[in-house]
């Protein structure tokens, strides 16, 4: 950590689709909520420099270039040097914070963070890690994007990597890994699951065999590896469920005028459950195996997911998210 | 078809969690709905005999084998010629029965339908395609398990015959087709996707790109084209989220006495919703691109699910479904 009691958290605040109103009133309620919190925040000086003015634990960066959101990110990444993204993931490489967070261009983000924070030793490819709520405890699922083509040995590492993540900041000391594939048995599926298995089996702490996409709502593992093309198809399916189901509710309650005020009776009962479902009570999905803290924001995420991504970063430095997955790299034997 | 008014379907009577007493059931309610509808029943003398005996439009035709569900599928075919799935394809072959139909072991039906029909001239890869409800029409996905490893040939082909289907038996005319990518752009995704994208575009009709997770449900495609790797972990997720999400709905309005009975108002509501949602009413996933039709159900499959497999059976025959398949191939120029 970078002083001995606070935890310092470089935000961007461009990029995504509601910057930079709901950066900021993420960050102060952030603030509000962990005392040994601080924030750097960096941006267009008109931005940071009149938000950070008179206010504690908050320091301004100013950052003279912003990456667009359809930019191509290793582009953008080698020619903005001073984009806000770069200026983030360059505090915590030299030290001055101990993480990053942003909701703007994810490919930016994991290019900058992964050029410029390095990766931990042995890390064949960082990954993305997306904290899902389920039926029971909620599910590390990774990578939800960003290796759209992996190796059997890649597979292996982001089960080491997920269960560091589970273990610090989820609080799992046992974390159950699973392999996502259409069979249960070992010999079902592509050769690539096929292949991950057998090198699971062998090295992965806590391998528990193969589950199915109807595993991962019910809540079936605490940590389920997959490549980032399935992974991703799977984390936008479950978004897009959740939205269309949720409408479908409502459309199912408001249909008669009594059952209208039915509705409004479990409203209450309802909004909760939406909370439940929310993926922005996890707020962000950390990029597991670079050297450094990287969480990448959801583009559509309002201020309460920004508050919990920076709630996430500070259970992840307290929990030493870093040094844990250095530590399950080296238990694989990698 | 077998007969100048009639559509004779092949049933599997066996296989399946509540085989044959779902499966005589759905016949029965299949053939009270469609009075041009003839089923040749398939499974052990005792049950399929006294079944068809003072029946109309139904044959008992005995198998004195059966798949288990656990069986190695190409073993099964291979040491069982007398099983009710290799009885079953051996009637559409010789032209006895039009198509077939079982909920038993899947990859038996697949293995046991491609080997005795033979393909469709041309085909690469038959391939399985789910019917899912969306917040629209409903959309056709494939390949949902048939083959976890592809090649960007076999997507563009999946894409053809999922188009001949959507027009056969949805009554689709230009249906939209995607691509299942991690990305809007046609740069975006794994390999296969990227060059698939390619291929799609310049030979597939009605090709409109790539498509994310969370279009799925939201009904942004009339087929989307995916490896079935990819195909079985979203048509198993979605099937997990409806039944979590519903799950949670019920909870959130159990949750207090006044809720309770706010709930049960809305109980008739809730039914037409959980009726909506499930996938008994396409009941039956067909198996594109072999000569001849088979539909493969789900094995935890209901009677109401039996006789819609049978009602789609019937309107894909009416339909030339594997006519269409043919000539969707020609103009791939495959």
């Amino acid at each position: 950590m970078t002083s001995a009691s606070l935890v310092t958290i470089a935000v961007d605040s461009m990029g995504g689709d509601h910057a930079p109103d709901v950066v900021l009133e993420g960050v102060i309620a952030a603030l509000a909520a962990d005392p040994a919190l601080r924030v750097m925040l960096v941006g267009p000086a008109d931005v940071v420099t009149s938000f950070a003015e008179g206010r504690e634990r908050v320091e301004a960066v100013v950052a003279t270039e912003v990456v667009g959101m359809d930019e191509h990110a290793t582009v953008a990444v080698r020619s903005k040097k001073d984009s806000s993204i770069a200026v983030g993931c360059r505090l915590v490489k030299e030290g001055r914070a101990d993480g990053f967070f942003s909701l703007g261009n994810s490919g930016a983000t994991m290019a900058a963070a992964t050029l410029m924070m390095g990766r931990v030793p042995g890390v064949l490819r960082p990954a993305i890690a997306a904290v899902l709520p389920t039926a029971g405890a909620p599910c590390v699922l990774l990578d939800v994007g960003a290796n759209a083509d992996c190796k059997p040995e890649h597979l292996a590492q982001f089960g080491a990597m997920g269960a560091a993540y589970a273990r610090s900041v989820l609080g799992v000391e046992s974390p159950r890994v699973a392999l996502l594939n259409i069979g249960e048995e070992p010999a079902k599926g592509s050769v690539l699951a096929q292949e991950a298995y057998v090198l699971m089996q062998d090295r992965v702490p806590g391998f528990v065999g193969n589950v199915e996409g109807r595993d991962i709502p019910a809540g079936a593992a605490d940590v389920i590896v997959t490549d980032g093309f399935t992974g991703n198809v799977a984390l936008k399916l479950m978004e897009g469920m959740s939205r269309h189901l949720l409408g479908e509710f409502k459309r199912a309650m408001t249909a008669s005028a009594v059952s209208k005020v039915a509705a409004a009776v479990l409203k209450p009962s309802l909004n909760g459950l939406r909370d439940k479902l929310d993926p922005d009570v996890h707020g962000a999905a950390p990029l597991l195996g670079v050297a450094g803290l990287a969480l990448i924001g959801h583009g559509s995420s309002g201020a309460r997911a920004v508050a919990s991504a920076l709630r996430v970063g500070a259970v992840a430095v307290r929990g030493g998210l870093v040094q844990r997955v250095a530590e399950s790299l080296g238990e694989l034997g990698a």
